[in-house]
């Protein structure tokens, strides 16, 4: 028998999200966090700070789902209006929480150390019929209401203090309050191929899945991740099918993987190069430093790359990296030789096992003829071998400096890889 | 008289929007286009891959808006199910469209080169009750339904191909169709002050502003952007009023304003450096090349821009930028004395007019007492002088990285505007 779904919808306050000026990676992050613990998000909806609508939402979601999280609303300023109407929605009063108001003045107090005024005191009201959770990292306390067995819990939107409140309270409160049913996903990683390509290699796989597995194709910067997730409540039966089939996936997938582990490209790449016990350095100019910061976003990255010259200007390709001058003139700054030279430099001058390069041209100006906007030529190597690829992106500015930037580091890792 | 709002819904599909492995961007620059062209977003809905939840939706959201956005669900792939629903939805029957198919054809034979297989030729198939929109970035065409008054057009998820949709047919359709309202937003941005502070600060300004003007704070990376809006049919009227309004806002917080324009800190230090004739270099440590990326991703910052050195291990802030090793032993490399150094080293080697330089602990290791997780010290400078200041952030590592670039790009901006 198939178990009873506990459903999640996830309801987001605030005009910012309706104008655009600001993207949400709140509702993505929760639901990752509430997929761990089994709950599954039937339903994310933004919408702006205008009572009849949050009032409509609150209604049509409690619909659908079990459990209804609302973010945001709940800052300091006049435009926020999501307190006093969960207040009347569930028919209690605004009143000063006092373990909220300790919270607040200990902020100002002992954090911020500059005088509180009266829209922060006005953070501790809440409404007397709920659960006050405590916010630890910020001024606005959550608020946990229950009405006809379904939960719902309000949190700011300022993601720090979010994310400290769903770890912290209100997940293990949501797993101890609803019996969940075992969840579980099994996620690789290819490049080099496809969406429809990988299809075609996998299509009879997927139509033999044993039912409750489902399997999902994520595309993302040029490489594809394939997700197997299975839901029900004999977790031991479930967990060896699960691996079954996952070991299945990647026999077929075998010559594209990356990863059979939900990594980035950049923690595969850290992990290789402490393993084999390398160090990397990266010479970039078209990327601008975004191959480096993609490396140093890995916590621990400190112990295998060691630094970066990005060579924007060609006097600090010559000056520095020691490209050819010569080169510059005649191949130009995007060419193989160009690449090739600047992995050399950043080899000796930065004195790592690695080093990958990057020249290119990412628009929307600069493209000729012969070398269009988005041509990059790409190179990977060691004191002993260099290789090089050339790229054509046909993107905005964006993503191809984010598609160089992956293609490079992808690179790198099947040099390494071919070393070994 | 209030004119009518022309309202949208905007529904993407998707189970990896609900899982949380891909962070919808499409929906804030949609949204962003939308009320440019006089269009409100009331509700922005994230939905799976089922055909129940798709259909609720689409009766739902029709109820609610003018306009009905519908993303995702038209891969080639298996779990799209979005095309067939629609048909269905709507009476129709699939059928394939010459004009599509062509363009699958020529996609793969001209620029893709490689050959075609089942599934994208399925593309082409759309219901025969809807008007084909042309994707020329893609294989996978639009479709524009109508029903009682109502639009509903369905995109790609692809955010390259949506975008081109969007501004090339979609947007000028939706025009011309409706008679649209005028709208205008006014946008300034400040740093340097929190969201509560400026509340008190405009608190009187924001009760006694007219009736069709609102005000709106977006709080983001550590800056506050402030927009007012107005909407309605008179539009010079409307217009003189926003203008008029707006120059009371600049005048009540000048003293932390970066910029009366809707532009980033990047796109202004851009601006003040070509402005000005003069470049600029960064030497990153704790930053990891984070700062040269935002600089490098305006279109034409190779005008202002020559370089960096990431010195993320203490050899290449001796070796390559010249920091004093006595300096890096009693001091430490996070210190003022040795990211006064960096700057320092990175005029001469990178030569240029200005310099940034970044050194600190992002967590989640690496703390101490003295300097704990998140201390960071940031200097900017020229051959004149150099300043520094020293930062505590307190979040995740990836928010530290940015509130420490956003940070120092605009110590550099002070710099440079106290200097002339």
């Amino acid at each position: 028998m198939s178990p009873k779904r506990v459903n999640a919808s996830v309801i987001t306050i605030g005009d910012e999200l309706l104008i655009g000026q600001v993207i949400d990676t709140n509702s993505a992050w929760m639901a990752q966090e509430l997929n761990k613990a089994g709950i599954w998000v039937k339903r994310r909806i933004a919408i702006g700070d205008t009572w009849e609508d949050i009032w409509n939402a609150l209604d049509e979601e409690s619909e659908q789902s079990d459990i209804i999280l609302i973010t945001g609303g709940l800052g300091p300023t006049a435009d926020d209006i999501t307190k006093p109407l969960l207040s009347e929605y569930f028919g209690g009063t605004l009143v000063v929480n006092e373990s909220a108001l300790a919270n607040v003045k200990h902020i100002f107090e002992n954090i911020l150390k500059r005088p509180m005024i009266e829209s922060n005191l006005k953070q501790a009201e809440v409404p007397d019929n709920c659960i006050v959770i405590q916010n630890k990292r910020g001024t606005a306390p959550g608020m946990w209401f229950e009405r006809k067995g379904k939960i719902f819990v309000s949190m700011p939107g300022v993601p720090y203090e979010m994310k400290g409140m769903m770890i912290n309270e209100i997940i293990p409160a949501l797993q101890r309050h609803f019996a969940l049913p075992f969840i579980a996903h099994k996620t690789l990683l290819t490049a080099g191929i496809g969406e429809s390509f990988l299809s075609e290699r996998i299509t009879t796989f997927e139509s033999e899945l044993p039912a409750p597995i489902k399997l999902a194709y994520l595309p993302n910067y040029g490489m594809v991740r394939l997700r197997l997730t299975t839901i029900g409540n004999e977790k031991d039966i479930l967990k060896k099918e699960l691996e079954e089939q996952f070991e299945k996936l990647k026999k077929l997938v075998a010559e594209w993987m990356v990863t059979d582990k939900d990594l980035s490209l950049q923690e595969v790449i850290g992990k290789l190069l402490k393993d084999k016990n390398r160090t990397v350095s990266t010479a970039e100019s078209c990327t601008g430093g975004y191959i480096a910061h993609l490396i140093t976003s890995i916590p621990g990255s400190s112990n295998y790359f060691k630094g970066t010259v990005v060579s924007y200007a060609n006097e600090i390709k010559e000056n520095i990296l020691h490209v050819n001058p010569q080169t510059l003139s005649t191949e130009g700054a995007v060419s193989e030789e160009t690449v090739h030279q600047m992995v050399q430099g950043a080899l000796i001058l930065l004195n790592t096992d690695y080093a990958i390069a990057t020249s290119g041209i990412m628009g929307p100006d600069g493209g000729t003829d012969g070398k269009p906007v988005g041509t990059v030529w790409i190179a990977a190597g060691s004191r002993e071998k260099i290789i090089a690829q050339k790229f054509w992106f046909r993107f905005d500015r964006q993503r191809n400096i984010e598609l160089a930037s992956t293609n490079a580091l992808n690179l790198l890792r099947k040099f390494i890889l071919s070393e070994f």
